[in-house]
C-alpha cells in the first residue's frame, strides 16, 4: 500500500509535468507561426487575422518578452467570458459540456468539506490499523472506512454522509438539468431561422408501382398534411460519389505536394511507385502519373454523377419534407403518419451539417437485426477483449515475431534493441487496442443506422461509458480479466457482488489517485497542447499551402470529442461518489481534475474548438443518467461494504432505500425535463412562426429551403467540411473567395424551379 | 408423487364436477325466469325480449322436453358466429380477448403432437428411474425428462425441441399480433363518429391569475391550434356529488324493499335501526325512517350541487378539449403543447364510457409520488403478504378467537361445531385474502392516477400477473413464502437459481396438472354459471322491481374481467412453456383449458356480457408481453435444469442464445406493431375526415360534442351505467321509456349556447 510519501512524491511528478505541457503550451501559442493553431476558432470566424499580415509581430518567433511574462494570464482570460456571450460565441453544445465539469465542482466541493469535516475526523480516531500490527497499512488508510472497527457505532456517521451525499447530488444533478432544459428552450427560442426548423426527416417510404419516390412523397404530404406542406428533398444514395471526390481531393493534394518538391529542388524530379499509398509497384515521374490519375478518377466521378443523377435506383427511400411553419415541422415530426408504423416514419430532420448520409436508406427490418448484432458484438467486446489481445500479446513476443516476419530478425536481435523491444511490446497491443477503441465503437454506433452525428456521438458515448465501467473500474477492483469477473459474478450470489466489490474498495483508494493524476491531470494538459494538429499544420503549411484559403483549410480546429471525453469524465464522477463515504482523500483530487478540465475546455471552447454541429446540449440526459448510475452503484457498493462491518442488518437495510429513492428520482426527473430534449413544444413553434410573419411577412421559405439538405457532393465543397447555415449572415464579415463563390452559387440555384445537382456537374468541385 | 391413476381419478372428478356445472347452466338458462340473466346482452341491445311476455313460453318453469335434450346446443352455437359479426355484437375487446385462448390452442396444440411425437419416446427409452429402483417413482416421470440419464446424448432432443417451440411460440405471436393490429385498424377505421375521435384530455392546466380556467384553455388552444380548436368542456371535481348521488340510489332501494315488503305483509310496519347498515342504534319505523334520510340527503345533494357550479375552486385543473376534425385532434393527442413538459399535458380523451373521473385532477409532483409509493407497497405485497396473513391465522385458532370475542365462546364450544371450525379456519384468512386481492390491487392502480377505467384494468392486470408469477408459479416450486424465496434467491448466485429451480420443475408437473383442472377448469365452469348475478336478480326482481325499467336494469350482465381473468391465463401459457420440454404430459390439459376458456367465453360474450368501454384491443401489447416473458422464463429454467444433467457447457451454452433472441424478437414486435395501439396516424384521421365531410357535409359537430364529456351526475342518469355512446343509432329499436327521455334531455340542452349543467340541477335524476 502507497504510503502518504508516495502518494505526494506521485502527485509532484504530475504536478511538474502537467506544469511542463502548460509552460510548452504558454511557450507555443505565443510564437505567430502557431497562432492559426491556438487561435483556430477566431480565424474561422474571420475576426482574427495572422500577426504577422497586420503587422503586430514582425519576427517568426516571439521575442516580446513581456508576452511571457504574462504567459498565465490565458487562465482568467479563459474564465472571464460571460456565459450569454459564451453561448452566442461557440453554442449551446459547448457551453452545456463545459457544465458537466462545474457540476463536478458544485456536486464536490460540498461534499468533500463535509466529509473532511465529519468522515475524517471520525475514521483517523477509529485506531483499528494501530492494534492490528501486523496489517500493514499507510496513513492514507488511517484516514479511510478501514480504520473503523467492526461492529462500531461511528459507521451512523457514514450511513448519515451517505443520505447527505446523495440528496446534495440529487438536489444539485436537478438544479442543474433544470437549468440547462432552460437554456436549451431559450436558445432554440433565440435561435435564427434554420432550415431544419421546418424540416422532417422521412424514412422507409413504401415503394410505389406507379410512382417515383418524389412524386409519392408529394402526394401523401399534400393529402396528409394539406395546407402546411411546402416541398421535399430526395436523398440519392451518393456514398460511391463520395468516396470518388474524396480520392480526387487527396491526388489533388498529392500533386501539390510534389509540385512544391520540384519548385523547391528543380534538378531532380520526384518519383512515386504505382502500388496502393506509393509503396510497392513500378516507378515512375511522381507529378505525371498524379496528373494521369487525376484525369482518370475525374472521368470516373462524371460517370458516377451522371449514374446516380439519372438512375432512379439511386434514389433511396427517404426524403427531407419541409413545411410552411415550424408549427407543421413539428406536428409532423411528433406524429404518426401511416397506419403501418414502420412505414412513412418521421423525426425532426437534423441540421444540414449534422447529417450522417450513409445510414438514410436502412430499412426497418435491417435496423432491428443490426442493433441486435451490435448489442450481442458490444457484450463480447466488454467482456472478451481481452482474448485477442492476449492472443496478440503472445504473438508480440520477440519470438514470435521473429517466426511471422523472418525479414525483421537481424534489426531486432541487435544488442540495443532488444530489451527496448522487449520491455515495449507486452503493453502495445493494449495501448493501441485502448486508442482505436473510440473508432471501433463509432464504427458500431454507424452500424445501428443512426442518421445524425450527434445521435452516432452520443450512442458511441454510451458504450464506452459501459467499457470503462466495466473493464476500469470493475476490473480494477476486482482483479482479473472482464470475462474472469463475470464468470465469477454469475456463480457468486446477488447479495455477495457488493460486499465482494464493497470490500476492495478502500483498498484500490492509492490507486485510483494515480489513476486520476496520470489519465485525468496529464491526459487534460496534453488535449491543451494540441500535439497532432500542431505537426499535421506545420507540415501542410510547408508543402501545400499556396493560398490564404490552402491555409485556412491547413488548420483542423477539431471539436469536443463528446464520444471521449465524456465517458471518461463519468469515470471521475463515479469514483468521487463511490470514495466520498469510503477514502474521503481522493475527493481534492478529483475536484482540482474537474477544475483543472473546466479552465482548459472553456479556453479550447473560446479560441480553438469549431463545433460541426449544434444540437442544444441534447446529451444532458445521457450525462444526468449516467451519474445517477454512478450515484446507484456508490450506494449498492457502500451497502455491500458496511453490511460486512456492522453487526445486525439494520444499517444495511437504512441503506437499501437510497438506490430505490434516487432510481425515483431518475424518473421523476425523466419526465419533468426528459421531453425538453426530444420534442419541440407547439407553444414555441406557434410563437417563432407568428414573430417570423411579422418582422418578415415577405419571406420566400421556399427559396430559402431549395438546396438546404443536398448531399455535400452536389454542393461542390469539401466533404469533410460541410456548409455552415449561417453562411449568409456572415458574409459580410469573411470575404474569401470559396464563401462567394458558394453563395452565389446558391444564388443561381435559387432560381431554378425545381432542385438539379446537375448544375453543380457543370461547374467542378472547386477546391 | 402421484401416478397415473391418481391423475385420472381426480381428473374423472374435476370432470363430473365440470359437467355438473355445464348440466346446471343447461338446465337453468331454459328457465324463462332466468331469460334475463343468461341473455343479458340481447335485453342490453332491445332485440330480445322475455320468453313470456312474447308468448313463447308460458310456464314459469320449463316444461318443453326437446329443449333439454339441446342442451348442448350452446356450445356449437356460439363457435359459429363469424367473428365480424362478433365483433359488431360485442366490440373489439371481447373478440381480441376470446383470442388470447385461440393463441393458446395456436401455440399448444403443434407443440403438443411435437412433444409426443419425439419427446415422451425419447424419456420413455430412457429408462434412469427403473434403474434407481430405490427412488418413488410413477409412470407419469417416466414420460417426463427425470427418466434421461444424466449426460445422456438425448439431451439434444430437449434442446432442438426448445428451439422448435420458441421459434414456433414466436412465429404465432408475431402472426396474432399482426393480425390483432390489423383488426384495430380496421376496426378505427369503420368506427362510427364518436366523441373521443375529436377530442383530447387535458391535463396539469397552469394557474392564471386573470383568468378562469376555462378562458385560459379557450386561449391557449385558439392560438396553439389555430383553425383546429373546437371547443372544450371544464371538468368539476363532483366526486362529493357523486357519492351522495349514489346514497341517494341507496336508499331510495331500500325504501321501495321496505314498502314491498309492507305491501306484502300489510299487518306490521317494518323496522330498522339508526344506525350505520341497520346494525345498531335505535329502532325506528323504516318507511318514515328511509323517507326522512332521502329527504335529507336530497337537500345536502342540491346545496353540494350549487357549491360545485358556483364555488371556481371545484373546477380541476384539467379540461376535455375537441376539435374540428380528427386530424385536429390525433395532432394535439401526440404533440407537446407547452414549454414545460408537465403542463398541458394532452392525450386521447377515453371514450367518455371509459372516464375514471376521480383521476383527473392529480397534479404531475402528486402522481410521481404516488407511483413510487405504490410501487414500494406492490414490492411489499407481493413478497411479505403471508406475515400479516400468518398473523390472522395464528388469531385465527379457536383459542385465539376466545381470547379476542370471548362472547363467542359457548357458540364455539360446541362438540358439533369445534372440529369443523378448526379444519377450516386456518385456509380461510388466505382464502379471503386472495378473493380481495384483486380489489386491493385495483385501489392501487386507482391510486397511480390513472384517467380512465381501460387503464386501470390493464395496470392492475399487470400487478396480478406478478403477483400470480411469484407466490404461485415459483411458490409452488420453490416451496416457503415468497419472502424465504426472496431471501434464498438474493444469497443463492445468479447461475444457481435457474438450477434450484429447474431441477424443481419435473417434480412439480402433478401438482400443476391438478391445479390446472380445480381452478381452471372448475373456475371456467363456474363463470358460466353466474351464480351471484343470477342470485341477486331473483333478489332485486323480488323485492325492487316495479317496472319494466327496474328490471332492465337489476340485471347486470358483467364484463370481461381482464384484469382477473388475463393474468390466470396467462399462467397457463406459463406452465405450457414451461413444461412443453420437462413433462410434455401436462399439454392437453392446459389445451383443454383453452379449448375450454374459448368456447365459455365466446358463449358469455355472444350471450351475457355488456362491455363497459370499447378501446379496440389497446390491451394486446401486454398479453404479448406477457407471455413473452414466460417464454424466456421458460428457456432460463430449462437451461438450469439441463446445466445440472448434461456433461459439459456446450448445451447450456446452445440454450443461452433462445433468451437473447426472444428478447430481440420483443423489442423487434414492440417497433413493428406497438405504436398502432398507442398512436392514431394522420393518414386514418385524414381518410375519416374527408369521408365524413363528403357524407355529412352539414354536420353541426359543435352540437354533437356539446355534452359529451359531461360527469355522469350532471347527466342525471344512474352513476353506475354511463349513458352508452350509440343510444342514437339504437333508438329506433330500444324504445324504453329512460332512453327517449335521455336522448330528449340531451336535444334540449344541446341548445343552449354553452355547456350549462345548471339545467340537469332543474330536472332532479330521474332514476
Amino acid at each position: 500500500m502507497a504510503t502518504i510519501q508516495d502518494i505526494s512524491a506521485s502527485a509532484a511528478i504530475n504536478i511538474l509535468s502537467v506544469l511542463g505541457f502548460l509552460m510548452g503550451f504558454a511557450f507555443l501559442r505565443l510564437q505567430p507561426v502557431n497562432d492559426r493553431v491556438y487561435f483556430a476558432k477566431w480565424y474561422r470566424k474571420g475576426i482574427r487575422e495572422s500577426p504577422r499580415s497586420t503587422g503586430a509581430v514582425k519576427n517568426i518567433v516571439n521575442l516580446d518578452w513581456k508576452t511571457y511574462v504574462m504567459f498565465w494570464t490565458w487562465m482568467p482570460a479563459a474564465l472571464r467570458m460571460p456565459e450569454p456571450e459564451l453561448t452566442d460565441h461557440a453554442g449551446l453544445d459547448s457551453v452545456a459540456y463545459i457544465r458537466i465539469y462545474l457540476l463536478g465542482l458544485k456536486i464536490f466541493v460540498p461534499i468533500a468539506i463535509l466529509a473532511f469535516a465529519v468522515l475524517v475526523p471520525v475514521n483517523w480516531t477509529g485506531n483499528t490499523l494501530d492494534k492490528n500490527r501486523d496489517l500493514t497499512y499507510s496513513d492514507i488508510d488511517k484516514l479511510s472506512i478501514s480504520n473503523v472497527p467492526s461492529g462500531s457505532l461511528r459507521f451512523v456517521a457514514h450511513v448519515i454522509m451517505a443520505y447527505l451525499f446523495t440528496f446534495w447530488t440529487c438536489y444539485v444533478l436537478y438544479k442543474e438539468y433544470e437549468i440547462v432544459t432552460i437554456k436549451r428552450v431559450r436558445f432554440i427560442a433565440a435561435e435564427k431561422r434554420r432550415p431544419d426548423q421546418f424540416t422532417v426527416l422521412v424514412r422507409s417510404i413504401p415503394p410505389d408501382t406507379d410512382e417515383s419516390v418524389s412524386e409519392h412523397v408529394e402526394h401523401f404530404f399534400c393529402v396528409n398534411h394539406p395546407g402546411h406542406y411546402l416541398q421535399h428533398q430526395v436523398i440519392y444514395n451518393a456514398n460511391q460519389l463520395a468516396m470518388l471526390v474524396e480520392e480526387l481531393n487527396s491526388l489533388r493534394n498529392w500533386l501539390t505536394y510534389y509540385e512544391t518538391c520540384y519548385q523547391r529542388n528543380p534538378k531532380t524530379r520526384p518519383t512515386t511507385k504505382t502500388g496502393k499509398w506509393g509503396l510497392y509497384g513500378k516507378t515512375v515521374d511522381a507529378i505525371d502519373f498524379h496528373k494521369a490519375e487525376i484525369e482518370r478518377v475525374l472521368k470516373e466521378e462524371a460517370a458516377e454523377r451522371e449514374k446516380v443523377m439519372s438512375d432512379p435506383k439511386s434514389i433511396v427511400p427517404a426524403a427531407f419534407v419541409s413545411f410552411r411553419s415550424r408549427w407543421g415541422a413539428a406536428v409532423c415530426a411528433q406524429t404518426q403518419q401511416s397506419r403501418d408504423p414502420v412505414l412513412w416514419v418521421t423525426e425532426w430532420a437534423p441540421e444540414p451539417r449534422d447529417v450522417y448520409w450513409d445510414n438514410l436508406a436502412i430499412p426497418y427490418v435491417q435496423l432491428a437485426v443490426n442493433r441486435l448484432i451490435i448489442a450481442v458484438a458490444m457484450f463480447f467486446l466488454t467482456f472478451f477483449f481481452m482474448i485477442p489481445i492476449a492472443f496478440v500479446q503472445s504473438l508480440a513476443s520477440i519470438d514470435g515475431i521473429e517466426r511471422v516476419f523472418p525479414f525483421l530478425k537481424p534489426v531486432i536481435e541487435m544488442d540495443r534493441l532488444k530489451p527496448v523491444i522487449q520491455g515495449f511490446l507486452p503493453g502495445i497491443a493494449l495501448k493501441i487496442f485502448m486508442a482505436v477503441l473510440p473508432l471501433i465503437l463509432m464504427a458500431m454506433s454507424k452500424i445501428e443506422g443512426h442518421t445524425s452525428l450527434s445521435t452516432l456521438d452520443r450512442r458511441t458515448a454510451g458504450k464506452y461509458h459501459f467499457f470503462i465501467l466495466v473493464n476500469v473500474f470493475f476490473g480494477s477492483i476486482v482483479t482479473g480479466a472482464a470475462f474472469q469477473q463475470l464468470h465469477k459474478f454469475i456463480n457468486q450470489s446477488a447479495s455477495e457482488i457488493p460486499k465482494t466489490v464493497g470490500v476492495a474498495i478502500p483498498m484500490k483508494a492509492t490507486f485510483f489517485i494515480t489513476y486520476i493524476m496520470v489519465d485525468g491531470w496529464s491526459g487534460i494538459a496534453v488535449e491543451v497542447l494540441r500535439v497532432v494538429p500542431l505537426i499535421l499544420f506545420h507540415l501542410k503549411n510547408t508543402f501545400l499551402v499556396k493560398t490564404d484559403k490552402d491555409r485556412e483549410q491547413a488548420t483542423d480546429p477539431g471539436c469536443i470529442t463528446f464520444h471521449i471525453t465524456e465517458p471518461r469524465a463519468q469515470l471521475y464522477f463515479l469514483l468521487g461518489l463511490v470514495y466520498a463515504a469510503v477514502t474521503p482523500l481522493i475527493l481534492p483530487f478529483i475536484i482540482s481534475y474537474f477544475a483543472f478540465s473546466y479552465t482548459i475546455y472553456r479556453h479550447q471552447i473560446i479560441n480553438v474548438y469549431d463545433q460541426k454541429y449544434e444540437t442544444a446540449a441534447a446529451f444532458w440526459p445521457d450525462v444526468h443518467r449516467r451519474i445517477i448510475t454512478g450515484l446507484m452503484i456508490s450506494q449498492i457498493l457502500l451497502l455491500g461494504l458496511l453490511s460486512t462491518k456492522t453487526i445486525g442488518k439494520s444499517i444495511p437495510l437504512i441503506l437499501l432505500i437510497l438506490p430505490v429513492l434516487t432510481f425515483w428520482f431518475h424518473h421523476f426527473c425523466k419526465g419533468r425535463f426528459e421531453s425538453a430534449f426530444l420534442k419541440f413544444p407547439l407553444q414555441e413553434a406557434t410563437i417563432k412562426d407568428t414573430l417570423e410573419r411579422a418582422t418578415d411577412p415577405k419571406l420566400n421559405l421556399k427559396a430559402y429551403l431549395q438546396d438546404a439538405y443536398v448531399h455535400p457532393v452536389f454542393k461542390g465543397v469539401d466533404m469533410e467540411e460541410p456548409p455552415t447555415v449561417e453562411e449568409e449572415d456572415k458574409s459580410s464579415i469573411v470575404s474569401t473567395k470559396r464563401t462567394t463563390n458558394r453563395t452565389s452559387q446558391s444564388n443561381s440555384r435559387s432560381t431554378s424551379s425545381s432542385l438539379r445537382p446537375e448544375i453543380v456537374d457543370e461547374s467542378p468541385p472547386s477546391v
